[in-house]
């Protein structure tokens, strides 16, 4: 039997609120065992290209990312939120080793086909190189992933972070047995249900295509759920969405996903 | 006898000269035997900082780092500088790994204690992880720092990109022979001579101390070289100041320091 291996993702609100990133990596850091942590931000860098007067683009809850963009997305993700992220883990005892994309050539990307829409500078995936990260996992060093990748011929790509985890999740599985954990502010996938919203604690493929026809589902979600379908779909052993608490409490709600 | 490396340091206006970094980073992969890179990037960050409308601070060469500084020279050197140095190095085939001293613990530092000035989030080099680094090099993985270290306690520290060259190649010591290479715009230490300036090819403590008598050194030029003296005293082999081409070409005027 393989080791197990956890990919978690923050994002969402978690990032921006000092608390609350404070209270995570707190979690994250208690957590047994072989992990990797990947992170978004971008609500912080929307906010500073606000600052330096860049209106930022969003389609479906993806940027387009024009050159000066790109320059703020690899200034606040691999530097900004990168580094304090890497500070706060080091602080608490675990030996966290924050990196992007290029670093060690760690996630390569090709540029986005022009279809119907022009991303810009943005990656999809194309490989991770699973026995560099392996190295740093077997001397207990954690790797914390911003979103940026390189394309090998020296141009940096900004890469949705959901995808990052589960392309990791996937690669990683010819090593280690791994579990993908997408963590958010919310507790998991939310539907009404008289005059609230409840947590959905199974997700498969036909009830997300129900949801999506009857638009209960929408947004950031739909790639979110679709990442999860394809790691699944590759081998990775378990899929969830929840808050942070999911993460170290196990009685915690949250959303499991499931093929079928 | 053990294995040679070489630490490399680049700064001045080669980093903000796109084209003079591109031929920098592939003189950089094309060098032989083992080898580390440290980056500056000072006028970068300055440049930025005034479109964000904050003025910066330096004295003698040297940035006060106020909190909201430290989230630009954050984002700047470890995120920007860092990251687009490791794609050109991954385009030309090196395998440079992008880091600060807060990855995987490379660089802890404490808070400079408040003299005469207050320098702010500014840190002092306390220790360097030489098997962390080891581990990488082993692995042929080129590390390639920033000037952001930590202070274990959760806070980023902006430090002297030339002093932790010199203790990085103080540190690794203990595993490699190790020479220190700063390398900037000029081809050397200058000195006044006949209306121009030329290089002084072999610069010691004594004439160190006369031409800061004389004013003829000054600025940035004097903790550089204080460096150079502190590297020296323990036990680097070979230290030396140039330019880019020095770097790769052998018979290129440079500026070797000597204690006497």
């Amino acid at each position: 039997m393989k080791t197990k291996l956890k990919i978690i993702k923050i994002g969402g609100n978690i990032i921006d609120d000092p608390d609350q990133l404070n209270q995570f990596l707190i979690r994250f850091s208690t957590l047994k065992g072989q992990k990797i942590l990947v992170h978004g931000g971008g609500k912080t860098a929307s906010d500073f290209s606000k600052k330096l007067g860049i209106k930022p683009h969003l389609i479906n809850g993806r940027r387009i990312t024009h050159k000066e963009d790109l320059e703020i997305v690899t200034m606040v993700y691999a530097g900004l939120i990168n580094k304090k992220i890497t500070a706060i883990l080091q602080r608490e005892g675990c030996n966290a080793i924050g990196l992007s994309g290029v670093d060690a050539n760690c996630i390569q990307s090709v540029k986005r086909p022009v279809e119907s829409i022009d991303y810009g500078c943005v990656g999809n995936v194309k490989s991770v190189e699973s026995l560099t990260i392996d190295l740093l996992l077997t001397q207990n060093i954690v790797p914390v992933f911003s979103a940026i990748t390189h394309d090998g011929a020296g141009n940096l790509l900004n890469t949705n972070a959901d995808t990052i985890a589960s392309e990791i999740a996937i690669a990683m599985n010819n090593i280690y047995d791994t579990e993908l954990i997408y963590c958010f502010e919310k507790s998991g996938v939310l539907q009404p249900h008289e005059n609230e919203e409840v947590v959905i604690e199974r997700m498969d493929q036909r009830l997300f295509h129900q949801m999506k026809s009857e638009n209960t589902i929408y947004g950031g979600m739909i790639p979110k759920i679709e990442n999860c379908f394809h790691a699944l779909k590759n081998n990775v052993q378990k899929v969830s969405i929840g808050n942070a608490y999911h993460l170290t409490e196990p009685g915690q709600v949250a959303t499991t996903i499931h093929l079928s």
